[in-house]
């Protein structure tokens, strides 16, 4: 029925609720999370510029805001599923591929096709821009996994999810933003947490002294 | 760690949210929904049973309050998405059994490891039992439905899952179970609905008819 | 209005939290206790099978999966007031008994009465399906004392729940399945909760000293 | 522990969820429903005094704002079992005042433990106060219902709560305070209601018929 | 429409949860709020009229089970906001009292104008039932920030409210009501949070030194 | 303690409910709603632009991403308090800009207070951007209460928004997207809503006539 129909999916996304089927102390939903990823996308973007690198913000807010549009359709698919079989991540994207494909022809009028296929195009590509969401992304979800283990969350996963997202920001080492990151917002994580335990910050200084 | 990690991965069950991102009045976990379908085989083997079928019992309620411990894995993938290819439909069920495999291996002592692999597989076979699994299973999905289609729920979604679950009921008609559901269950739920609306009244006329 | 009201009465049991009124980090709801009381009798049944015992499978599946559907008529009533006088006890039973004939009587066709009126009956007998029913069932809120515990819930009730499972657990110690469970499974979960504080080794040292 | 551990009981109040099991578009605790409940009394109050009855207004406060206290102890037993057999709501009378007065012998000084059993006894006697309570209880129960029959709960239940709400309501006919409810307030809840439905207009007129 | 407009705006608390946007273990009411001040100030009142202070026991009820009315109409406003310019909070009293004018021309008959215009009222004055009122509210809040505290809540916010809120109950260290709460609940505060952690301890100590 | 603060802060936007106290179906975070009118803005920029109008990108999404930030500070206070006296709006606009004005004194690192300052000022001027902010927001609450009126909440209130929504909507009718808005999304709004009752289908066509 149209514009209509994407404006109502919207709300879809605020009932998705992220890492389903764990015990959390707090909840994110999907739209939550493109919320915050994009205003962390704004701030690592601002670092970037502010030390010379040439930065394009149409795509830098394009990207964030849109980067996880597909989840309504797919739902919320546990990684080690998506990546299990390398077969199968590549026909599990064929899939997402087609079914915006025809979420597009069915509900957007002939004149926004186009720019709304790019638009919910995967977003983390070589570009700088591509970088800044991949990190972005990062960013948010140890925030998240941050979130659980200073509220006493007994579950390792999220100490693995911590982990497991540091060590992916930390390959973007080289990017202005990333060493901010380190010399700045990390050790304002670890201070905080020192008070009241100590996982975090044995962490993040082995995967530090691993990355740097 | 052992078969403690699987007892706690029960409680996992009920955190993981049926047909999540859709606005729903009464939401319903995987627990929940295994709880119930147990109930409903239990029930319809009963039926069976009276009017002469021979009914493995152990493999009635095996089959049934197993049928969906691999979300644990693989999280609530939407249907549509599940069965988008056949190419995906089948490695989907690959990664699965491996993911299952590698759970059994990882926490299950050897003595057990056969045994639940067993119970893990998919129940819904041409036996009397997987029959019963399979009706059960979307008879517990049309209860879920008009729920929401009974309290004004306005998503055309739920009135989609009804005409296609009770369709789906309806392909077992000669079994006894399915002819009690018809000539029974059906008609009191076409009653209750009656004064309030009308839509599942005429979906369920149009699924008989074409049906039976 | 039959077997609709009855299938329709299953959802209700979603809605009955246990243990209300009290703090909990993780609600359960009547309808979840049940199919994870049904998975653990699945196990320990397993276990006494594996050591020779003979199991009658359709008993133990038809005792868990109904042991509490009653609360539908009665709520959520607090052991200790439950028990507080021999002759309430007594009372209650003859009330819970009445509104289940009631509902027997209003709600299934007369062909249903009587394997149903079994089915609704107290499971907890001296068979030795009866037995894996009263211990999967602590076993169960074991599980549950035991998240909150370990969540940090500073409420003494949870330990105190904890302790009184566990006991009520080692009554049965010459069991196959509870020496299973006290050889492998309460290890485990000891050594869970070693790393995060020392209250659940304690109360399970003492409560294994005093039983074994 | 004394006073503390009952200022920290007043919080297990916003725990105890009323009508628990059956479905609710919006619950009410019993904290929520006791503060509820005071204001309704100090508005009938008000009537009753401006209508020249004279009104200890210590008496009615003190009855309302503890009504319901003792639901601390034995949780939310549905009616129909507490007044199925005689013998046990007499039988569950003793066990609560029993509880209520271990728990001033525990947790209360000395000093308190009169002023406070007296407090929290049964409240709905044959003073005036004792009927404001007992009306004002039945009001708020009448709004909680009426808010479900109007947001469209399909449940039959709550057309059965707000006619034997309002039909005890009735029987204090000759009350200054419930003749203003008759003329005023429940005629503006007819209004209401008309535009949406017709369901509380029907039972309020019979029920009116009946008892005026 | 009147008083029943009054009635179900009783509800419209229930869903006004206070200090929003700040994680919370769990949540409170502004209704629950004012079901516990109530029963606080019941027993503050208690405690000093067996001191021989003389209490007008319709005016600390009054002024307890309706001193949050007007966040009705104003919202939870964040108390930094409301006082963080003289002006502005004398502004801001000037509009509430407007709003509640302007309730109570329009739903309220005119009889009860002006006793309820007189009930809406701030009642946090300088009679002993305005300090009584005064420091309930501040003891619950002591409460909720309590159980934040020793459910192991990270935020600072909540040790920052527990003090606040101490100290100014510590103002009226002269009352026989505060002098109860000193020398008894207090100390069991301290005894029950001492086994967890320190925190509360520490602040309440300092907080004592200085006051006392 | 700098960027760490303001990056854990985003998450509490989480946490503040739109329309505190109301009942509604589905609630809706400050986060989620800043998201929302994020993809709204960017879906009505690319109407004006394929329209020929010359759109600054990075701007549209600045203010869109940015817009509700300082409801962390202040709250979620009702519109008709904050609009109640004009020197109080004016008041109330001042507090507001200070409190920002501390917080990034207080957390924000010398280099990026200047460009957080302006990304936190009122966004909704009178350029295309701020206008396009102005619409965007107003759709989000149009179909925030569009979806409680279509779920059949019987609050009035849920009507007026939708309404004053429509008719700010409705002032901005020269712009190209309000004209796309008018032609297509309405309708569509009207089409979907028009099997189901007809309250917003009237409001819509009253509205239409009088500004067009």
């Amino acid at each position: 029925m149209g514009i209509h129909i994407y404006f109502k999916s919207l709300s879809n996304l605020e009932g998705i609720i992220r890492c389903p089927g764990k015990f959390k102390y707090q909840e994110h939903s999907v739209a939550s999370h493109s919320f915050k990823v994009t205003k962390i996308a704004q701030f690592l973007a601002t670092v970037e510029e502010m030390n010379g690198t040439s930065i394009d913000w149409k795509l830098v807010y394009e990207k964030a805001i849109n980067h996880d549009y597909s989840e309504l359709f797919t739902g919320d698919i546990m990684t080690p599923v998506k990546y299990a079989l390398p077969k199968l991540k590549e026909l599990f994207t064929q899939v997402e591929e087609s079914m915006i494909r025809d979420f597009l022809d069915k509900e957007f009028p002939a004149e926004f096709q186009e720019i709304y296929e790019q638009r919910f195009r995967e977003g983390k590509d070589e570009t700088i821009e591509g970088k800044i969401l991949a990190i972005s992304d990062k960013i948010d979800l140890l925030y998240e996994s941050f979130g659980e283990i200073i509220k006493g969350n007994p579950e390792p996963l999220f100490t693995q999810i911590y982990q497991e997202a540091l060590e992916t920001i930390l390959l973007y080492k080289d990017m202005h933003c990333v060493q901010y990151f380190i010399n700045n917002i990390l050790q304002e994580i670890i201070q905080e947490e020192t008070a009241l335990c100590s996982t975090v910050q044995k962490i993040t200084r082995e995967a530090l002294s691993k990355a740097v």
